[in-house]
C-alpha cells in the first residue's frame, strides 16, 4: 500500500460538476460508499448537518414542534391507500421480502417519506380538538431507489427532517405550512448565504399527494435550479384516507387539515456548489463548524530557540482562544506535523471563513495575520483589537458570500416574451426564466421536452409588484395566462 | 368514533410487565406500530432519547469523537467477511431484495450493526500512522429481527450510537474502550440512577468478532438482569479482514487495532422499569425532560373574582417560572382546561419529579405548595427560598432513586456455594448470583438450560477485592474454578 498523496484539486473554473465531486472528497466531506447510490457523510459533512439540525429545532420549538421517532418499516398496504401518493413514489421504492431467513407475506417498503405510516397512528391518537394540534418532526433516513446519483443532491438514502402537522381548521394548516416555508427561507438565505425564490408548485410538479407545494428555488452556479426543501398543505386528502377524525367544538365529526415540509442533506450539496472558487469550498461563517483556524508559525531559528519559540506562541495562542471562545467564536488550533503550506490548502480547501497566523514576528509586535477565505485578503490586526474585528468580519463574509450570490442570482433570472428567446437562453446561460404559461399540463411537458427546462414556481414575493401584473400570452403555445411562472432547468 | 377516556393504570404491585408495557402506552412515551415488533416513539419518549444524545455528545467529545453517518444498506459479501460475525448476524438479517421496481442481483442488508461498512471505508481512508486514531461515531437505526418483541427493550428496529475507533497501538484501542465503558457507566448511575455491575462477558456471550466485550448489567425490579451498554475490544480480528493496514512510525505496515461500543434506546426501557409506582414512571431529574410542573389552581369564586384571580396567578407564576428556567431548571406551566385532579394524574404518570401547586391561598400567602413525585411528600415554601429549595431537591431526589435502585440491587445480589442454592435462588427471587465456574462454554450452556440464567460477566470492580479471590469449583461441575461469575436470568 502506497502513502496517499493528494492530488491537486480540479478547477471549479473549468468544469464546475468535475470541482463539486473532487471537493467533496478532498474536504473529506463525504465519500462513495459501497453501495450504489450511497454515501457516507464524514464528521467535517455531518458537522454541517449538526448545525443546520441545531438551527431547525430552535425555529421549531418556537411554534411547539417536537421531535420523534416512526419506524423504517411501512407495510405496502398503507403506501397503497392514498391514490396519488403510491404512484409518486412506486417506480423509487425498496423492499424487504425476507425478515429473519424468512420470505415476508407482506413486503416491507423501506420509507421513502412517511405520511403513511405517521397518519396510521395519528388517526389512532386523535379523538377530540383538544387532542390539536399534533405538532411532530422526526429526524431520520429515507431511501428513493435513483438511477442517476449525485453526492448530496441525489442519493439513494438520504437524511432529512420531515415535519408533519394536524389541525383544527385550513386556515390553521395554511399558517404551519407557510411557517415552516419561512424557516426553510431563513435556513438557506440567513444561514447558507442561499438566495432563494419562494412560490407554489404546479399540479404536476407538486408533491404526491399534497394540495398545495410551497417550494424555495435557489440558482446554482451553472445555472441549474435547486429546489430546497418544501412545505404542503395537505388539505384532508390524507385525513380523509386515513380516517382522522375529531370531535369538534360542537361536537361534529371532521376531518383534520394537514401539513408536511422537508428539508434535507440536499442543502449541502447547494452550500458546496454555490460558494467556492479553485482552491476549495468557502463557508458562510454562521455555519462554519470551524469559522477560524489558527496556525502558529514555529521559529526557523535554532533548536534552543525554536523550543522557546513554541512556547512563547501557545502562551500567547491558549488566551487568545479563550477569548475567542468566550465570544462563541469557533476555533481550531492546527498544530499537526504537516508543512505549512499544506495547511494553509488544507483550510482553504475545507473553507474556514478566516486564518490566523501567529509567529514569533507577530507575538513580538503583538499582532495577528488575519487571512479571509473569500476574498484572500490579509490584514494586520494589534492583539487588542482582534476580537471586535473577527466578530465584525465574520458578519461581513457572511454578508458578502449572500450578496454575491445574490447578485449572480438576480442576474441570471430573465424574461422571456417568446418562446424563441426562452429557448435561447436555455441553451445559452441558462438561469431563471420568468415567462407566461397557460398552466396547462401538456404545455408544460412539451417545454421540458424541448427545453429541459421544468416550471420551477408561481413566484410569490421575489419581485414585489410583478405577481398582479397584467395577464399575458403562455411564451409556447399564445393562450391567455395569468401569471409569469419561473423555469429553469433543475438537478 | 368515541371521545378517548383514559383508564385506570394497571398496577406495578401486581404485575410488572403489564404495567410496563401499559405505562408506556399511557404516559405517551411510545406506541405500537404497524409492523409487527417495531414501535414509533412520541415527543415525551424521545425527548429522553434526545437527552441521552447530549449528555453523550459532550462526553465523546472530551476525547475527539466525531459524529459521522454510513449507509443502511450493507452489501451481504461486506457482512460474510468477517466469519463469527456474520453468523452471530445472519439469523436476524432484514434483506431488501427489491429497488426500484426490479429485482437486485446482490440483496441489501439493512444495517444490524455497521462494523462491516464502516471499516470498508476505513481501509480506504487509513495509510499512516498520522491518519489514526479515527475516532467515528454515528446516531442510527439498526434492524434486527426478532420474533418476540417488547417495548423498548427488544424492537426488530430500534435506535442507539455506534462508535468505532481504530488506533495505532492495543493499548491506545484499551483505552478508549475502557472511557466508552466508563462513560456508560455515568449515564446510567448519574444520569438514569441505574447502578450497574462492570465486567467482561464470557466467550459465548461476547459481541459476534470481538476479542473482549465489556458490558455494564443493571438488575430490574423483578430479578431479571438488562444487558445495557457494551463496549467492544475487537483487537485486530476486523482490521486483518477488511485489511487496514497503516505504514506506523518504523515505516513498517501494520494492522489497525480498532474498538467498537454501542448505548441504545433500550436503556430507556430499564429507566421506565426501574423508577415508578402505581401511579406511573418517576424521571430521574437529570434527564427528566420536565423538572418541575406548576399546576395554577383556579379560583372557585365568582366569575369577576375568578378573572382577577387568575390575572394574579399569572403575574405571580411568570417570573418564577423565568427566575427557574434562569437556573437551568426544567418548567411546564399547565395551563390546559383539564381537571385538577386529571392534571395531577397525567404528571404523576409522566414521572415529572416536582409539582407546584399554586393558587389565590399561595398567592396571599406568598408561599408555593411542592408535591414530590417520588415519595409524595409535600412542603410549603416560602417563595424566596423556593429557587433553592428546588435546586436542593433536585439533587435530593436524583440520589435518592439512585439509592433505593442500589439498594435493591445489592439486596437481590448473592452468592451461592451450590447449585441447588443456586437454583432455588433463580426459581424464586432471582436477582444476580455470585458463583464460581470453570469457564466452560458447555457447562454455561447447561446452567443456562436448566435455571434460564446465563453468565452476565465477569464482574471488575464491583465489589472490591473479591475479584482476587482464592479460586474455587464451579457452582455446577464441581472442576476447579478461577473467579466467581455474575449469573442472572435476562431481558
Amino acid at each position: 500500500m502506497q502513502i496517499f498523496e493528494k492530488k491537486e484539486l480540479k478547477k471549479r473554473s473549468d468544469n464546475l460538476s468535475d470541482w463539486y465531486t473532487d471537493v467533496i472528497l478532498k474536504a473529506e466531506l463525504a465519500d462513495y460508499a459501497p453501495v450504489k447510490g450511497t454515501m457516507v457523510i464524514r464528521p467535517y459533512g455531518y458537522a454541517l448537518w449538526e448545525a443546520v439540525q441545531e438551527i431547525f429545532n430552535r425555529m421549531m420549538r418556537t411554534r411547539g414542534v417536537e421531535n420523534a421517532y416512526f419506524p423504517l418499516f411501512i407495510p405496502h398496504s398503507l403506501l397503497e391507500k392514498e391514490k396519488e401518493h403510491v404512484e409518486g413514489f412506486s417506480p423509487q421504492l425498496a423492499l424487504v421480502t425476507i425478515g429473519g431467513g424468512e420470505k415476508l407475506k407482506d413486503p416491507l417498503v423501506v420509507r421513502p417519506t412517511s405520511e403513511t405510516i405517521m397518519y396510521a397512528m395519528y388517526a389512532k391518537w386523535v379523538h377530540s380538538w383538544r387532542d390539536l394540534p399534533i405538532l411532530i418532526n422526526q429526524w431520520n433516513n429515507v431511501v428513493r431507489w435513483e438511477k442517476r446519483t449525485y453526492l448530496f443532491l441525489r442519493t439513494t438514502e438520504f437524511l432529512w427532517q420531515e415535519g408533519h402537522t394536524a389541525h383544527e381548521t385550513e386556515k390553521k394548516a395554511i399558517e404551519m405550512a407557510l411557517a415552516a416555508f419561512e424557516w426553510y427561507r431563513q435556513v438557506f438565505e440567513d444561514y447558507l448565504a442561499i438566495p432563494v425564490y419562494q412560490g407554489i408548485k404546479s399540479a404536476a410538479e407538486k408533491f404526491a399527494g399534497a394540495k398545495t407545494t410551497y417550494t424555495n428555488e435557489a440558482l446554482m452556479p451553472d445555472g441549474k435550479a435547486l429546489q430546497s426543501a418544501t412545505s404542503h398543505n395537505l388539505g384532508q386528502n390524507f385525513s380523509k384516507v386515513f380516517d382522522i377524525q375529531f370531535a369538534g367544538r360542537d361536537g361534529k365529526m371532521e376531518y383534520v387539515w394537514q401539513t408536511s415540509w422537508g428539508l434535507s442533506t440536499r442543502v449541502l450539496g447547494g452550500l458546496f456548489l454555490t460558494h467556492g472558487d479553485d482552491n476549495g469550498i468557502i463557508l458562510p461563517p454562521k455555519i462554519a463548524p470551524i469559522q477560524v483556524v489558527i496556525v502558529p508559525i514555529e521559529s526557523k531559528h535554532v533548536k534552543k530557540n525554536a523550543l522557546q519559540s513554541a512556547r512563547d506562541l501557545f502562551l500567547y495562542i491558549e488566551p487568545l482562544k479563550k477569548e475567542l471562545e468566550g465570544k462563541g467564536i469557533r476555533i481550531r488550533v492546527d498544530s499537526s506535523v504537516e508543512s505549512l503550506g499544506r495547511k494553509f490548502n488544507k483550510w482553504e480547501l475545507k473553507g474556514v471563513p478566516l486564518r490566523f497566523e501567529i509567529g514569533d514576528t507577530e507575538v513580538d509586535s503583538n499582532i495577528i495575520k488575519v487571512a479571509r477565505r473569500d476574498t484572500f485578503e490579509k490584514f494586520n490586526i494589534q492583539r487588542s483589537d482582534i476580537v471586535a474585528y473577527t466578530e465584525r468580519l465574520l458578519v461581513e463574509i457572511q454578508k458578502s458570500l449572500f450578496e454575491k450570490a445574490k447578485k449572480f442570482r438576480d442576474d441570471n433570472t430573465r424574461d422571456a416574451a417568446t418562446y424563441d428567446e426562452f429557448k435561447k437562453i436555455m441553451s445559452s446561460t441558462r438561469g431563471f426564466i420568468r415567462a407566461f404559461w397557460c398552466e396547462d399540463a401538456a404545455c408544460e411537458a412539451a417545454i421540458k421536452e424541448e427545453t429541459k427546462a421544468s416550471t420551477r414556481c408561481l413566484p410569490l414575493n421575489s419581485r414585489p409588484g410583478l405577481e398582479h401584473e397584467a395577464s399575458g400570452v403562455c411564451v409556447r403555445c399564445g393562450k391567455p395566462a395569468s401569471h409569469r411562472w419561473l423555469f429553469a432547468q433543475s438537478y
